[in-house]
């Protein structure tokens, strides 16, 4: 089975609008019927995706930083003994492709850091945070860098993302 | 589930005696039925106990140095980017307990990597390499340091060694 | 002694322009007067600025990637074991300002490290690649996200930098 | 210039006996003169051996955990980010030679590192602690696995160390 990271917001979960919350349940869901998910393991975006992967019986698996314990809904946690930033980078190296939502400056990182790894990365348009603030500076509107190293694709909906991750890693 | 790691001679597992191939295999499936199995998820060893885990249908989790790809019998692998030695402290810190078999300078530092982060270690004594290399320098015959920061176990069974992980960890 | 970090384009220094070459320059002899100067102990931006340190009888410190050696100029190399980016993370946790000169995406993760890590980075304007790039995504003209978690100033000259450099650390 | 690493004891210097204290500062000394000295950058001998370093106006770099601060002897400073013992590989990877003084668990951990990295341990016999116990396991008196990959030395005093050191590495 290929492999899907999701990345994006942390935090309380419960904060989240209604749509956001619905959007990374439905993600989760969606990818856990074909794929393996890989997250950061924590709260926020993370714990909706794993919520909606373990609704349909998939996968999931969390990269956390130093010793923490991952959200109830990861199926299982590795802890990485390594900072916030470093264990993102093991987080990127392990998968097919990278779903972005939203996000802050970890969230910006993991998109560079899967992009420096040769790792398609698929923004989901109008979630805010670095997946839309990264959008003003792609070259060429799909590139991070004049390397050319991996696309980085925009998604305005589910179906489009799924679209996209068949067309790059398959079903 | 607790999480148990099994480590110990890498190499091909085809030249392993026949006597420590059924050892490994044994291992992986009593411990597959019980419990999380992590392992480096590289080959000898490590490929075995993941066969005898997959044989009863448990799971085993491979991390793996680089971006090496684990064996064909682990469930899950993780990538860790790292060298074979760094990559063996996020292996020991991941679990409840290590169980050890045989092996050369690499077993050895995960066995003190363990019980430098406080995980207690069963040897399967009589296998050889470092497992019985380092009862030679225990402290009180359980500690590797003054610190004391977790026991050392011997066992010369499967038996044994289930006994002590159910007294150490629960079932 | 305060310390700086200076990143940015990696590559053959001898096919930077001649404007570029004599700022990396330039800016290692002023840096190497006052500070210890950290680089990612390689080729272009890194073993110009180190070039410039050692002409002032400075001190710079190379943080390199897995077991390379530094270039020639950097005063002590640390081999880190670690690829690209995880020992960029190394680079800037140990400085207490960051300093950018152009750069593709290994210099815009550690602008982009630096500031996770909460630690100022004085952006070189005009020197194209990430330096130039960043400017467009910036908060209220100086954060990287809504924590504000450090300050990203921009400078169009050493001298600016300079003055950055004795307002945020001192001399 | 070559590069030495320096292991052994942690702990308040003040409370080391008078013996191992001069012994510390001694290495330090000598080493100083000729090499450029690693150690953990902490207390105890790494503190006491980068005294005898700065003494003789040599240079030491502390290879720190976290983003721990170093003694006051040592001249630079890298702060790694890792924990204790990921950090111990780092220390390592990066010199030529590692002499060893007593030593709990982390002690044990760095010669095995070393060795497991091919780099040749000096034992400062009569130490205590990990020098002195791993002396038992030597295999042929002087390797520590059957894959030979690094000589272990004895020394039982720092004329003999010197001596090792020449022959291994010159001045």
């Amino acid at each position: 089975m290929k492999r899907v990271a999701v990345i994006g917001y942390s935090g309380n979960p419960h904060l989240f609008s209604l749509s956001l919350k619905e959007l990374c349940i439905e993600i989760g869901k969606e990818l856990g019927k074909k794929y393996i998910v890989y997250t950061g393991g924590r709260d926020g975006v993370m714990e909706l995706v794993s919520k909606g992967v373990k609704e349909v019986g998939g996968v999931s698996l969390g990269i956390l930083p130093f010793e923490e314990d991952g959200n109830k809904y990861v199926t299982h946690q590795i802890q990485t003994g390594l900072d916030f930033q470093m264990r993102s980078f093991i987080l990127v190296k392990n998968v097919d492709v990278v779903v972005s939502i939203g996000g802050e400056i970890g969230t910006a990182i993991e998109i560079l850091g899967a992009y420096s790894n040769r790792k398609p990365v698929i923004l989901m348009s109008g979630t805010g945070g670095w997946t839309d603030r990264i959008q003003k500076v792609l070259i060429e509107g799909k590139y991070l860098d004049n390397r050319k190293l991996a696309v980085v694709y925009k998604a305005t909906s589910i179906l489009e993302m799924l679209k996209i991750l068949e067309k790059t890693i398959g079903e």
